[in-house]
């Protein structure tokens, strides 16, 4: 019988999160929001619906050594790093090469590592929902979030009538993916109700993704193809993967399968989710002082209201007379940028790299 | 024949150098400008003009150490430790006591260490002229400086008629010494061209400011006598400091002395000057990159103008999108202030001293 399983995608850079977060060590390695990596947090809402030697994470070869040092209940195997980066088609399809080796009709969800998500049982829920779905039918489930605001950042995907109830749940037809929106577009897709975020949370069966990838992206599915059969020949996954990965079509999975078939349906989360991209989102998940301060670590704040202030090991940071700023202090480096001017640290972090030896920073 | 003789009084607790200035620490004892500490460079200034044998430090028990590590070429015992501080009056009556124990008529300045003065020919050149004023005549000489705003941090000290030339340099009566003014008064000095900053440079003889500490602090002379008689003795001057000096009276020398004085008189100074009071000071010290941007240590500036950044060791600090803030990293405490709040230090530094182990970060 077909078992469940789950692959976390744990790839990005996380570059926005610096100096906290560095190339071996992004945002999903780090404890962001709460005492651990959010990595851990990922593995451990999903630990209590499938087993240990079912779940995978997907990582890149820069980040492998910290994302097994904080994965320490998986088996060796269940950690695979990618040579190079090659998107998300590539990485749905490496997971169901590895899945149907093992299980050819299994179904498996993809999961991003870096989300924060307190409802733990409500997530569950949702992703027994999803599996009974794509384990009864040859559909893609997504599962959508319904926005609270009109976020220009994430893709969109708008239901269209329900597919089928599940415990209670009603799981939708997709009218269509859309990519990032405008802001005018945003708010009419906030105000109408059928659009949901697209938080990249799929589930779906091997055969399902195998068809999709051979109908849409046969050039990806030909690179596919020597990964599985060197897994159908009981080969070792490293070295097939160090010879053919880098050379696989470059896609995302929204782009490559999901804008293009038709057997997508959408379960709308009950859980709370935030993919907190930048510092700003941060501050959400703490607990603020009367002025609206929030942070971490030694840290004072003299007149001033609305900062986000982290610091690590013992140093202390004093943020005097100043309202609605981010100061993160690490040993080796500091940030200090507005709240509403975060999306220039990508900038900044370009600046360091340039510096003469600006390599040690990043 | 009497000999001149320099003071150096550096007692300044620097809070408003926060996190780099410290209790053992202060401003004094810190490049913060230059490559040297402060009062390195006022020892470099003096060095020419008064051999090393005459020149004294006057400090705390608490900078004592600090004080010596850049001295090293003063005789140990010119270096002064005051058990504790009791304003400026007692420090030029120990003065007075220390030098009249050697040189009874001897001519002697008082000069603060940590002001930032570059051109040091002309401030040696205006020291000599006062030194060869009240070594002429029983006057207390005043170097006054020219305001170059309404500043309201200084006294002001106003010229009266002229009252010598020396070398060309024209020294005049002083009508009055005025405490700190407001605003308003301040810019009316400023307009009417007789007024000077008091930047607590004196120069007198011993007789003359035992006499005047005689006549207008008699509750002051009376707790020095004691260590005269000491010195008179041939005793060290250590246990009898210690004895002494934490009961003498409080009291400025401005208050004490000079408003109460009428031998007072003034030269006006042809040196540049700064007490950089604050960080912001600190600024005009250095060469700004084109967008007004100044610091030093490992720093970047991304989409910011006006900003003062400095950082020690290795540590990277990066300041994106923001203006005139000032960021001061050192290896245990972090600051960041908007330069027109710079005022507030002092409050963050109490705000430290609070924490349950605030006392290591001061």
């Amino acid at each position: 019988m077909a078992e469940r399983y789950i692959v976390i995608i744990a790839g990005g850079k996380g570059e926005r999160f610096w100096p906290q977060s560095r190339a071996a060590r992004p945002k999903q390695l780090l404890p962001i929001v709460g005492d651990s990596p959010l990595l851990t947090q990922t593995l451990e809402r999903v630990m209590p619906i499938v087993p240990a030697a079912n779940i995978y994470v997907i990582t890149s070869a820069a980040q492998e050594k910290g994302v097994r040092a904080v994965c320490p209940g998986l088996p060796r195997d269940n950690i695979i790093a990618e040579p190079e980066g090659r998107d998300t088609a590539a990485a749905v399809g490496l997971a169901a090469a590895v899945i149907g080796a093992r299980d050819p009709k299994g179904v498996f969800a993809i999961l991003p590592a870096d989300h924060v998500i307190h409802h733990g049982k409500k997530y569950q829920s949702d992703l027994n929902v999803a599996f009974a779905a794509a384990a009864a039918e040859p559909v893609m489930v997504t599962i959508g979030i319904a926005p609270t605001e009109p976020a220009t950042g994430f893709g969109y995907v708008q239901r269209d009538q329900p597919w089928k109830t599940i415990r209670r749940k009603t799981v939708y037809n997709v009218k269509r993916f859309v990519e990032k929106p405008d802001l005018a577009t945003a708010k009419k897709y906030l105000r109408s109700g059928t659009y949901f975020w697209n938080a990249g949370m799929f589930v779906w069966s091997v055969p399902v993704v195998e068809t999709a990838i051979a109908q849409f992206a046969p050039e990806l599915d030909a690179g596919l193809k020597s990964i599985r059969t060197a897994l159908a020949k009981g080969r070792k996954l490293g070295p097939v993967m160090k010879k053919v990965y880098p050379s696989l079509q470059k896609i995302s999975v929204d782009y490559a399968l999901l804008e293009k078939s038709t057997n997508v349906v959408v379960l709308p989360s009950t859980f709370d989710w935030d993919d907190v991209g930048a510092w700003p989102a941060v501050a959400r998940h703490y607990t603020a002082d009367p002025a609206g301060n929030v942070g971490r670590g030694q840290r004072i704040v003299e007149q001033g209201r609305g900062n986000i202030v982290f610091s690590e090991g013992d140093h202390l940071v004093a943020v005097v007379g100043v309202d609605d700023l981010i100061v993160v202090h690490t040993p080796d480096a500091t940030l200090v940028c507005p709240k509403n001017k975060a999306q220039e640290i990508k900038a900044a972090v370009k600046r360091v790299s340039a510096l003469a030896d600006g390599e040690r920073y990043l």
